[in-house]
């Protein structure tokens, strides 16, 4: 594709994101597909010859765009949010225009120096501590998923609780990991990777009423596993569980950790980019003491497209230790100076992407004062949202609601847990089937509740009054049929 | 940012790309600037108002565009090809617009369904075998990266030679993994991270003339090594090695694997995407009879721009094996029916780009017919520039010389082995220097080689011809200027 080509079609596909945008309320927003459609109405092999740009646009019209789910949707409330913005959009594909390779600080300066920038900038933004920062001893980097980044935090932690043997020797005994039953399933994940195994991932009790972990039992526990001999590696701590969105306590855990001199990484995923507002700064409380790591996605509540997750470490000596290895075909002068960040020994992959360009230029776009609205603008929808449930004597609220996730049972009189489980969740798929909104479940002390994460900024109050119209018509719906059925 | 001002600005960063691609050739290759010089160019901290995107333009233009190397400049040789197309931007840009998160079937089918018929219809044009499809044993999966291709390749295989056992009790005993000299450091890492030690990764040696794994010894050291106790995991064959593009006997590797059981891993990250050209399908010869996992990468020679890495395997179930989790908030009904594929079982990170569509728009736009061409175009260029080395007698081309790549040595009369590496060195320096051309080197055998990797969609003969040029030149120069030296 000539560049001319490129600068006809590139519009083209810019009216397309810009018409799609335009138009999004008027899709069901979860893909109305069964299993095998999408794949059944493509060609089942590659074509012999190209096609033109204006043919590959209507296959995404007829054949794709019917099994997309829109998760840009205003009605879109399942998972967390996954904020994407115009300028993100456009910083993404500056990157892809510019096509560099951002490996070594050698392969393309910028790549590496504007992502030292916008994680400071970031870290600045968030009130987080002076230690993070790269001209310190610690610094950040952008992974593609929190999971990427607790993977590598729990490999840091691995070099430093064994003095770096591990990187030659492997994993020769028992070390171990901890988390809450809350924890993100992405820290039982990293525990196999390493080496660990699933079976030395210990689950601190949390607290019935928070569902935080519990610091005292932690303790209780880092004593028991240090008396059998094992090597505890870290704990992780969440700010904002996928469930519940509940927030460990990163104080008390901290101290624990550092009375028993164990790696304290803080997951903070979803709720941590709420500290760009001074009032929900408290999510991070403990942070600048004791955290050794931590990261926040700026894809999921910042406005920043998929892929950017932002990982921090307090010292990054124990993280070079663990990921760096030099050969021959990329030794350069400027990584020999050491005056240089070469990014690929803070990550598993080798090769970058420019990704560093999106969270500038929504951090340039919008503005500390922009990105704030942003947040309080969700954080108070769902303050608005939970008042109305609290508020409806057929739905119970739970409590504490944080942020912009509000969790919800419906309530279902004389039907047992396991059957009251069962209509929550056909209450849940008739929703989502309907295509008018699209949300996900958790349970809670063998409940199932349902899971509205509010947070997209083209939501609206107005799309949350039609979606909980929907769902107190579709809990009477249930009643009623599940009454009749009875009947009958 | 609204859908109308989106439009706006999004056809004034179309119009800088194609304007950007079109002038190319007036930038420097590589960067001209030093450590820290766009850092410092940078506010120390985030603006407090957002800018308008006239403004960040203006900004990439000024401070950050100094600090690019020019990744897609026809005189780029540096590394491996790292091809972008304006079909792939266009592709990856659609993928940012729709911004869906394809970390399950049921959270957009089109990310997943697009992503299987994707890539059964790359290992079609490739020529890989009938059971690497999805709808057989086995199945592809798109990967940022080979590193993260060939880390889930080891977990994989980890998984099998352990019965599924490490995945729970972790690392228990001497697991042993099999490379050569010449394999990609990215083994190595792989080795680090799932905890068997940078000390088990075992380097065969391989035959001095082609660098290629020497398979009888191979045999030999995993003889000693079960007789020592130790758990052979998986072997490493290179097709197209990163140092000179050396390609591992595949076949005879599968041989001692299949007799031995163990796992083996072929990495043709770069070369193997030349098996879309019948001619050159001899790379993959023995993958078809012998390889349980394979990777190779659309974003390097492929027109896909990063990050596009493809990872198949005979067959899926030890990979799900090594890396499903279930937790209650990722439960729905087409993950349960076992209907659907959810290519987060199938890499490290949970969420997931819909990164297919720069995949198939590439295939859409070119077709079988206009990939060939592209590959056929960068290896007869290259073979056209090794005749040119060949002929020269102030140069040694380094032989067997492969598909897109060229390694050669300028010759230094009277010069130690030492000198003349230190000699080569800085004509390599000077030349990227001068941001005439950029290219990278290797060792081999204790001496300093350039390395030419050709493959770009925009090098033409002239620009094969100006850099010859140079390098001639420049050799002349050294040769000079050490004379002048010894000589004072």
């Amino acid at each position: 594709m000539t560049p001319e080509e490129f600068r006809r079609h590139g519009k083209q596909v810019i009216d397309w994101i810009a018409d799609y945008l335009s138009n999004i309320e008027s899709f069901p927003v979860r893909a109305q597909v069964a299993p095998g459609d999408v794949r059944r109405a493509l060609p089942v092999s590659p074509p012999e010859c190209g096609s033109s740009f204006t043919e590959i646009l209507a296959d995404l019209d007829r054949t794709l765009l019917p099994g997309v789910t829109h998760w840009q949707h205003p009605r879109f409330f399942a998972y967390f949010p996954s904020n994407t913005s115009g300028a993100a959009i456009l910083g993404d594909l500056l990157s892809s225009g510019l096509g560099v390779q951002g490996m070594l600080w050698a392969t393309s300066p910028s790549c590496t120096e504007l992502e030292t920038v916008a994680v400071d900038w970031l870290a600045e933004l968030l009130g987080l501590p002076r230690h993070f920062r790269t001209d310190a001893t610690g610094g950040g980097v952008i992974q593609d998923s929190a999971s990427s980044a607790s993977l590598l935090a729990t490999l840091a932690a691995l070099s430093r609780a064994t003095g770096g043997v591990t990187a030659h020797a492997g994993i020769t005994g028992r070390h171990t990991l901890y988390v809450s039953s809350e924890t993100h399933s992405s820290l039982e994940k990293a525990a196999r990777i390493v080496g660990l195994g699933a079976d030395n991932v210990r689950k601190v009790p949390v607290d019935p009423a928070t569902l935080a972990m519990d610091a005292t039992a932690l303790d209780r526990m880092l004593a028991t596993d240090l008396a059998d001999g094992a090597i505890p590696v870290m704990v992780c701590a969440t700010v904002g569980t996928t469930s519940t969105a509940a927030i460990d306590p990163v104080r008390a855990i901290g101290e624990v950790c550092r009375e028993r001199e164990v790696w304290l990484h803080v997951d903070a995923a979803y709720a941590g980019v709420a500290a760009v507002c001074p009032e929900l700064r408290w999510v991070n409380d403990g942070v600048a003491e004791y955290a050794d790591s931590y990261v926040t996605n700026p894809h999921k509540w910042l406005l920043t497209n998929f892929d950017c997750s932002v990982l921090w470490v307090a010292d990054r000596a124990p993280l070079l230790d663990a990921m760096s290895i030099q050969p021959e075909y990329l030794r350069n002068r400027a990584t020999s100076s050491g005056a240089v960040i070469d990014y690929r020994d803070w990550q598993i992959p080798l090769g970058r992407r420019f990704r560093a360009l999106k969270l500038w230029a929504v951090m340039r776009w919008y503005g500390a004062d922009g990105l704030r609205d942003h947040i309080r603008t969700g954080a108070a929808l769902a303050t608005e949202f939970a008042t109305w449930v609290a508020r409806d004597p057929d739905f119970e609220l739970h409590e504490p609601q944080v942020l912009s996730l509000v969790c919800l049972r419906p309530r279902w009189p004389e039907l047992s847990t396991g059957e009251a489980n069962d209509a929550t969740t056909r209450l849940m798929e008739s929703l989502n089937a309907s295509g008018a909104l699209y949300l996900t479940h958790t349970k809670v002390d063998g409940r199932v509740l349902l899971r509205m994460a509010i947070g997209s900024p083209t939501t609206e109050e107005r799309h949350l009054r039609e979606a909980w119209l929907r769902i107190r018509e579709e809990h009477r719906k249930t009643l009623a049929d599940l009454a009749l059925e009875r009947a009958t």
